[in-house]
């Protein structure tokens, strides 16, 4: 949606294929870093987002076994001049709604929701994709924008399923009253424990508390919104201290999905055919950026789209060629932040000693690739 | 050697058991760092070394498939200066020499070799080895410097066999004239390439040129000496460029080792027992800091000990507490640039831009903790 947002913002009509029977949005938080913040204000959409994210004041990563303070990245001051924008959290089905109305309200964007893409064919001056319900949609141009499992990239490239990392995500959402009360702090926080941590932060004017655990696990099933085991979690944490503890038996019911990537490339189009988000670059969620990659994409893509005159295949071509260098970046990054976050022993005892000893000032100057924006 | 060494400038006597049947040393090129002439001053062989190593003049990262040159090191000028001491490459048996006469000098140390200890036991005030050949050798304490595959790490802590990388190295030595022209630079030259890479150095006195070709396999043999399949390494080595192909052309027959590891401890002692260099904190060699670092034990072993007046578990275990975290630090970064040197695809692409934008004094700032001493 945010691609055919982009689009029609430089009065490229597109329609938009959903597989879902509605157009909803699943899951919980979203981080949004300042680079996405510009991003909305591209695709006219960035009030409308602020209304309900939670600008938090700071990143804190803590020690799950000592409950030490590891390191704190301040996000208001200095952070937000710096970067021109603010770091905040967010409902996905926020945002969703935020780009859900603003297409509907756009005369260029059709949504059509049930309707799988089971085929699709570059016709030389266009692509036809036929649906599972077998209707046919005749368009200049085609972006699969359908995320990690991407049947799109599957028929374009062939290129296999998502590498399954061996890491398991937990999630759940409380009310703000239920979530422990020495720790409603306004900050995304994160416990970094052995082979495993866990993430949360405020959502939705502060009504709720979001909860994400993350476990090293064999566990493997595609989707995004499977059943979680408690007691499964419960185990993998054993021995984390009271404070995280006291978040985690909070949570009666966790939904759960398995953290799958791949290896960055730097092809994500065929002909009038390309790949957006997800289904172009698969990532763990350690950077938490994985939306706003999303969004960078579909605004470079109606960039490249408008400066190629209509010529979607040059189009393409240059928003891969901007565009892979930055994802994959991301992608190697968040494995390397997967190991930081699990370390244990002597790694552990590293790893708090180098992040202890940063200033706000090198946490910011080693995020400014990121957060500078592409 | 080192810690004999080490101990006799402190008074303290020692036997040491070798179980090779002489004394010599295999092998071919080691690099010695800054941080390591601080410790050959302190065991006095500081000028026997100098008389055949070669001070590098710096380190050159390229890149295999492009040629590309991704990153310079300088370590004449600012670098000497800085960290006081040069940087220098040598022939294994030419420091393994300087350490073996200065020993055979020392009145306090006592060579044997053949001696192969086949178990030990700690009796409260002191250390009984018996070794295969049946003969019993008492001490006031025991030092296991038996590298990776270490009997005395096996029988003090029982933690299985080393951790089997996937990579092996395949090394030679070649007679200066018989190096590539082009390529004689006074310079260790790192070519990384897809999952392989190789480094070449000139040695003793610049007659030698040192060569090691490291490439992802599977293959496992426990040793440091085994014979070399060439066609298996230029299989691997098949698609990089000229340059590096013309050095590996050259080599008619090689020696190779599996690398090997092991998670990095903090616990390398009991009682009056304890583990030095390789048999603490196996590495890959990606540093190139073996040998440094079992140096720098030798030295820090040989401070505790007269600190603690005789008191040898609290030497020990003071000095695996001043140890343990810097070569924990230089395991888990050794692996590290491994991923690094061995980059394919988009990684490589990141790797290149991100190295070759550094200045010489960001490659020192980086290198400080290690180069600055312990």
């Amino acid at each position: 949606m945010a691609a055919a947002l982009a689009l029609a913002r430089a009065e490229v009509p597109s329609f938009v294929l959903e597989q879902a029977s509605q157009f909803g949005e699943i899951g919980a938080g979203i981080q949004l870093g300042p680079n996405v913040f510009r991003m909305f204000d591209r695709l006219g959409v960035r009030e409308h987002i602020d209304k309900d994210a939670v600008q938090v004041e700071k990143l804190i990563m803590k020690d799950s076994l000592s409950a030490e303070t590891i390191t704190e990245v301040p996000l208001i001051g200095a952070f937000a001049e710096r970067f021109g924008n603010p770091y905040a959290v967010s409902h996905r089905a926020d945002v969703h709604g935020a780009l859900l109305q603003a297409c509907e309200e756009s005369p260029l964007v059709t949504l059509a929701h049930s309707q799988r893409v089971e085929s699709f064919e570059d016709v030389g001056d266009g692509v036809l994709a036929e649906t599972e319900a077998g209707q046919t949609f005749r368009g200049s141009a085609m972006i699969g924008a359908d995320g990690l499992w991407s049947h799109v990239r599957s028929h374009l490239f062939g290129d296999g399923a998502p590498r399954v990392s061996g890491h398991v995500a937990y999630r759940a959402v409380l009310p703000f009253k239920e979530f422990p009360e020495d720790l409603r702090w306004n900050a995304a926080t994160l416990w970094a424990g052995p082979r495993n941590h866990l993430v949360h932060y405020p959502l939705r004017r502060r009504e709720l508390f979001n909860i994400v655990a993350v476990f090293h696990d064999d566990a493997y099933v595609e989707g995004w919104n499977e059943s979680g085991d408690r007691d499964a979690l419960m185990h993998r944490f054993d021995g984390v201290g009271p404070l995280p503890m006291s978040i985690l038996e909070r949570v009666e019911s966790w939904r759960m999905w398995v953290l799958c990537d791949r290896e960055p490339t730097d092809v994500w189009s065929k002909g009038r055919v390309t790949l957006l988000g997800d289904a172009a670059h698969p990532m763990l969620q350690y950077f938490a950026q994985g939306a706003c990659m999303a969004v960078e994409d579909a605004v470079c893509l109606a960039d490249m789209v408008v400066a190629s005159c209509g010529d979607y295949t040059s189009a393409f071509r240059a928003y891969e060629k901007e565009r892979y260098l930055r994802t994959g970046r991301v992608q190697l990054m968040a494995r390397f932040l997967g190991d930081i976050y699990h370390a244990e022993g002597v790694a552990r005892e590293l790893r708090n000693q180098a992040l202890r000893q940063r200033t706000p000032q090198q946490s910011h100057d080693g995020l400014a690739w990121l957060y500078g924006g592409p």
